[in-house]
């Protein structure tokens, strides 16, 4: 290949994978901005640990999980390449990404993307769950479960056999993350105030909304190598045409919970513009190089709409998500997927059913995972930190410190 | 052309749309740094309102009325290419910018333009407009206004046809947004406590430093992208240089400001300092190609010397602006756009007086359009908040919340 | 060299540049927040102070000082190029970096580098020195001594003879800046309240530790510039492995400290897993590109545990460093130099012997210009602002303004 069109994919492709490591930053903000200052360092000590861990973790083993490279006649199922990144003689990708880029970046923009499920649970169950279980969760989750899901599509495995469709992840990263989320909030239970004793949910308000609303911008951003970068090279047609329709489609997304939560609630509520944005971005996804800019702003305007009532859902089930991620990512995730089915270049009714059929695997199989996980961590050491803990916060009881010392009179 | 080049071209202007995107979380920090805490919820949906609407107006008829293709023989006022943005067949964006980047890019590079403007109105109404006032107000300036200016030059309209100069839009971006907040100010009147009873004014002191402090570091960072991409490739003599000329002017633009101030106030001004930051960036934008680093370090000291007189001059005229968006995009605006006749590669008296032309005729235009939009909404439905809403703060009475609840004692 | 193979380095590297810059942030962010919040806007100052002030020096003599085109048989001690940075006629660089990027990247690239040394500094004197002492010095410091050790290497000079290796500059920026800072703490003295009537250190704990957190994020998302751009082109293979090696050290140092620091004090201290990513980052700076990925979690790693030691050294030592920037910079920038001569491509016991040479001499250099730049400071105008000054806070002293007016009850 053209050494100048070479290089120019893999900058491509390294701004990309720096993007998506910025969106750690943003969920980051997104999660200490919707809860209270009393977890803050609770929450970030999670969120490096996510970080740190996952790209470990990824290196040691995850990548070779994920890539197997499954061969002629085998089930796609499950494989594994050995452990480390041993680069290939030629330093380069293998086939699936001829061109795009090199191996070492292939690893790390891989990586990047390894962590965030992760870190869609640590939102969800912030608060009230026990570090020491959620850093054992994180790393079986993160080095096992999201590695064989993924091999199943994108390392070439029997979805991908099946014609199942998802770009950059919708099901494999938003689901996956999101499918955990919800069997770890049914598990731990809500936080102490949240249902009042006639089972009426209140909200527990974030502590820094501007952090919050700095974090979804810097995830619509991160997006941009997200989406951008799964394109796999620097394609000038494709990767600009699927930034279109992901900023498209975020705008759409908070447009339309903007619109349904005022009508609703006759509120101007910022945390489900917020929440409606990245709800759009979720769920277009699955489908982000299919569509043409008209049909991302539906799907993330309809993402938009699922977002509200996706949260209000989760309350009525008596869930306790102080971040809304089961409605962003997994339900989002889920419609995201669907859309591939309905509308755009592949639409129609066998793809929709493939489809269908990806979200209920991936979705049996990371249920039974977090069951069998976060299961067996609390019957044997328990998920949840003592009423005490909780109500005066975790950051002294487990860190010893205050995130903002200078602001708290104690 | 080159594949290679091609794809760099596109590469450049995609991640300078990504950075120009960035810029609007700089804006939200910096006018939630420089405002009061009880309207910061407030202050944030308007942004989020400005970047989704925004974004969504363009693609619907914002951009074809900016690039409405102008006929041979037409005055070069308006135009209209219809609604969408149906790619031309071979993908590629109009001669303007041959090879430079796909049709996507453009339109996306220029829709995250095209919300700076109402952002800058923004932050000088804060605290005081009425939300949905300025929802209208903004649908129609970035919807009608904005495009049709733009046209005028950019979009190869009769400002074009006379010779007139705004490299990255000094006069186009901001001083469209500078005049409507000139406007916009003038008719909402000033914050209750903000000038006393002999019209002295008074510091109303920004509750968050740090990250109005980001915010200006964050605005310098989307500069790269916002004159860095306007060169409309990676030409690399050029685009480089842009970038060079663009920090040079921010950097002695802060330093103008720092010492002028520190001369008149002996006081060591962190404000005034990010101010003149930001004055060098607006000063530097419209002739960023044309100036040697010299000639850019003039034009930027000199932006910060005029934003300190500036800022002194609306107090003056009793007027309020929260976070000096006169003095940075007008004032600096205009004095960009004329130093385009006075230095560098255009420099001479024919090109300073078509400066000024264009200066004055986009004045008279914005000046216009804002007094008919905002002087039908402030007779139909009132811009201003009440008088309690405005002490108690906006954020609770239009959004029911608090942007840092667990530190207000309330 | 084809069209698109120099625009798409010249495109790597700009973009390098421009997360160097935002590095500044990042720094901005991680001062603030392990320092209290009656500081704040002192220490904002300062930053913004030498951001703005470091590139126009660096752009009046410091480019030329430091890149002055050494003559065939010069000592390679000193050289001057002369004053501005006057394009070559065919507006390339010089031939270290050819064919990688233009005349004005080169300058840009170096003059974000140039500020850090002294940002730094700014981290370990933060809330007791004045204010005006510390501008004289920042001026002098980036205006000669950087530049001048900068020579000694990258410029060419006698340490480049030597075979003295730092690929980044763990020694010619980190240690620079690690070095003054040490000088500086020691003439300075400890901030009131650090040390007891015993002498045993107390924690002063920072006021807004999301802040810290969200400045190692940027800081580690700029070292993809930092040290990708370093490669002074896009070479696919060579900047992708640097990446990986980069990220990887910082996971591993993250890793290392907070293992260690769990250990030894039996607490999840998110500062030193923070600080253990800033060590892992510096330790990998000098070999970046010669390491494999398996020696970069080796000197991350420990330099995550050097991490805490170092800190805990500090502590013995009872010299006062609010932001670990000695252990993180003076001590893991002399591990990560002499560690290129341990690991990957070049070690080997005289390798190692001249990176021990190259430390020791670029030390005594700095300690040597710090005593004498801050002793004279000291002697004539001194260093240390008043007493009452320190308990009140610098903010309200020097610049009158508090940075969360409407959190502080005064």
């Amino acid at each position: 290949m053209d050494a100048g069109l070479f290089t120019a994919n893999n900058v491509w492709m390294m701004l990309a994978t720096a993007l998506v490591f910025f969106m750690h930053t943003g969920f980051a903000f997104l999660e200490i901005g919707l809860t209270r200052q009393k977890n803050t360092i609770n929450i970030l000590f999670k969120n490096i640990f996510i970080i740190t861990g996952g790209l470990l973790l990824y290196y040691a083993w995850g990548f070779n999980m994920m890539y197997p490279g499954f061969e002629e006649g085998s089930s796609g199922i499950f494989g594994f390449a050995g452990f480390g990144i041993a680069a290939p003689e030629n330093g380069m990708t293998p086939e699936y990404a001829d061109g795009g880029y090199t191996w070492w970046t292939d690893f790390l923009f891989q990586g990047m993307f390894a962590a965030t499920a992760a870190t869609i649970v640590s939102g969800a169950v912030a608060e009230r769950i026990k570090i020491g279980a959620f850093m054992i969760f994180t790393v079986i989750y993160v080095g096992l479960v999201y590695p064989i899901v993924g091999a199943w599509k994108w390392g070439g495995g029997f979805l991908d056999s099946w014609g199942f469709y998802d770009f950059a992840g919708s099901t494999l990263v938003h689901s996956v993350g999101g499918w955990a989320a919800l069997v770890a909030i049914f598990l731990l239970g809500s936080r102490i105030g949240k249902f009042d004793e006639n089972g009426k949910p209140k909200a527990i308000p974030g502590h820094n909304i501007p952090l919050a609303t700095a974090g979804v911008l810097i995830l619509w951003l991160g997006w941009f190598g997200f989406n951008g970068g799964s394109v796999l090279s620097a394609d000038p047609e494709l990767t600009s045409l699927v930034l279109v329709t992901t900023s498209l489609a975020a705008a759409a997304g908070g447009f339309g919970a903007f619109i349904l939560s005022t009508i609703l609630y006759k509120n101007l509520d910022l945390t489900m513009f917020l929440n409606g944005i990245l709800g759009g971005l979720v769920g277009i996804t699955a489908g982000a190089d299919l569509m043409s800019p008209n049909e991302a702003i539906m799907i993330g305007f309809l993402a938009g709409l699922i977002i509200v009532l996706g949260v209000a859902l989760v309350d009525k089930l008596k869930l306790d998500d102080p971040v809304g991620a089961v409605a962003v990512h997994l339900i989002c995730g889920i419609w995201g997927t669907l859309a591939v089915g309905i509308f755009g270049a592949k639409a129609g009714g066998e793809q929709f059913m493939t489809q269908l059929y990806g979200v209920l695997i991936v979705g049996v199989f990371c249920v039974v995972c977090s069951f069998a996980i976060l299961g067996t961590l609390k019957a044997v050491m328990g998920l949840r930190v003592s009423k005490e803990e909780e109500i005066e916060g975790l950051d002294i009881h487990e860190h010893g410190m205050d995130a903002y010392p200078d602001f708290i009179n104690d």
